[in-house]
């Protein structure tokens, strides 16, 4: 039942020191070429290798990311288990991420960067955080970490997700016709979904138009779910007041993209929130003995849903 | 026993609004051209009038901001009570811009602007908040209520004071001694003193050369107690990383100031707090009550301090 880690030596060497302590029972390797396939029982993984069928015995594919929609996930066998990554270190980054980008967004950071390239010395009149809503698309764990950070500072907060949520503190509206609902409440809107096939493409103009006049948009789910024309037109026509924006499509974005250069648009290199080793070599311990006590791991994908 | 508003207009209504409906039976007054010298009690304004001698009755001269610098104090007749702004707009506003400067910093922002102005897609390393050390000069009102914003991202805060204070979940210092042990563990520190004989140029060349390598500088205090010329060497040198201006000297910043093109400074024009004419009228009131009963008004300012 050996674990079979595919990802760089530096992440490894953490894995590998977590698991001699916490799992000496489990064989550890980072060898793929020398490994006997029928013994690896749990793989981690960033894309899942082109041979993942040599591993017979597989139970469980790790994602070292929090997402999946890099897996093709109807090349995966049936009966193997597959777990995105849920670790502290994850939700971390993520919440100083979207803090960052709401209170830039909030205090007008975009328009103070502008002006400062201009050399402009002028207040930015803006309302209050009472009066600034901000949505949030996903309410899973990031989604609901997120919303832990930002509830001191008194913005209204809604939340949607696909099925219904209760949350202290936040509205929560779900399915279709509660998104349209949180969209038009939404002064500024996060989007923390995971990429499906219901979620690619939609942060078109469509959705834009249903947010309020002079909202704003953080980005930090996948770069498909964003349709990046219809965000510089909406940020040119002035519906929309600025952008942060961490994923995009394709990564890294050619050279000749607007982003680059809008000055409504902050732009960061898919770096809002990164795996942390010695949480995640953690997480995926505690995951496998919850897996041996018969327990579900922590972020197992369900197949119908995509994450 | 006449309060005479001495502000703009749109503000002195909320004021008016406040007085009628709180404190019905002190008259209020934006108009100084027509008031009676002798009925005035209570002075709300900015900078001190020229001709504040001739209201011989005033008991309090109320700063309608956080800092009392703009006043002349020796100046101001000796039996007159000074009083600082202390409102939980201003503290608001101050969380978020210090939370927001704070963040952007850690998670290098300015790096990725210079980044996203070159097209350059890239990740920063940086330390986990855990390992980036967060130091606040001042632990008044302000310093307090930022301490606690801070406090969830869990980078280990220090703050130093003049005289000794307390605060849960944060290393104190205070005195002479103890500000050189702070600045050596703040790898980002934050000014939110008050200008003062004492503070004024504390921002030099030999303040920063005690930070750790690296460090980066979020200030909000007052222009005058920063060094422009040492900090633009320090970050040009490379010993400081970045810094988040708020407040210079003078203001408006001139236009051929290094701050508004240097790479690692994110300038903005004193706007990091303003008081809120709604949460300060109600402020004002309850201090004119705490007067009237017989105790200090919360914010009351000492004449030795200078603050």
């Amino acid at each position: 039942m050996t674990f079979l880690f595919n990802s760089d030596a530096r992440r490894g060497a953490i894995f590998a020191d977590a698991f001699a302590k916490e799992l000496p029972d489990v064989p550890f390797t980072m060898d793929a070429a020398t490994v006997d396939p029928d013994a690896v029982r749990y793989l981690i993984t960033w894309t899942a290798p082109e041979d993942l069928a040599r591993y017979r015995n597989l139970e469980i594919l790790f994602s070292i990311g929090a997402g999946v929609d890099q897996f093709r996930l109807d090349s995966v066998p049936e009966q193997v288990k597959i777990v995105r990554m849920v670790e502290e270190g994850i939700m971390r980054m993520m919440q100083e991420y979207v803090t960052l980008a709401v209170l830039a967004l909030h205090r007008n950071l975009p328009g103070y960067l502008a002006q400062q390239r201009a050399g402009e010395w002028a207040d930015i009149t803006q309302p209050q955080a009472g009066s600034r809503r901000v949505g949030v698309l996903g309410l899973g764990q990031l989604g609901q970490a997120v919303l832990d950070r930002l509830k001191p500072f008194g913005f209204p907060l809604a939340g949607w997700s696909r099925s219904p949520r209760r949350i202290a503190g936040v509205t929560c509206h779900h399915g279709e016709l509660g998104l349209d609902e949180m969209l038009a409440v939404s002064d500024i809107l996060i989007c923390l979904l995971p990429l499906t096939e219901g979620t690619r493409g939609l942060l078109d103009a469509g959705l834009f138009g249903k947010l309020p006049e002079g909202a704003a948009l953080v980005h930090t789910g996948r770069g498909p779910q964003l349709d990046h024309e219809a965000l510089v037109a909406a940020l040119d026509g002035g519906h929309l007041s600025a952008a942060m924006i961490d994923v995009t499509d394709p990564e890294p974005l050619p050279a000749s993209h607007r982003f680059w250069s809008h000055p409504k648009v902050i732009l960061t290199p898919h770096v809002a929130s990164v795996t942390q080793p010695a949480t995640a070599a953690q997480a995926v311990v505690e995951n496998i003995r919850r897996y041996r006590a018969g327990l579900d791991p922590i972020g197992l994908v369900d197949w119908l849903r995509g994450y």
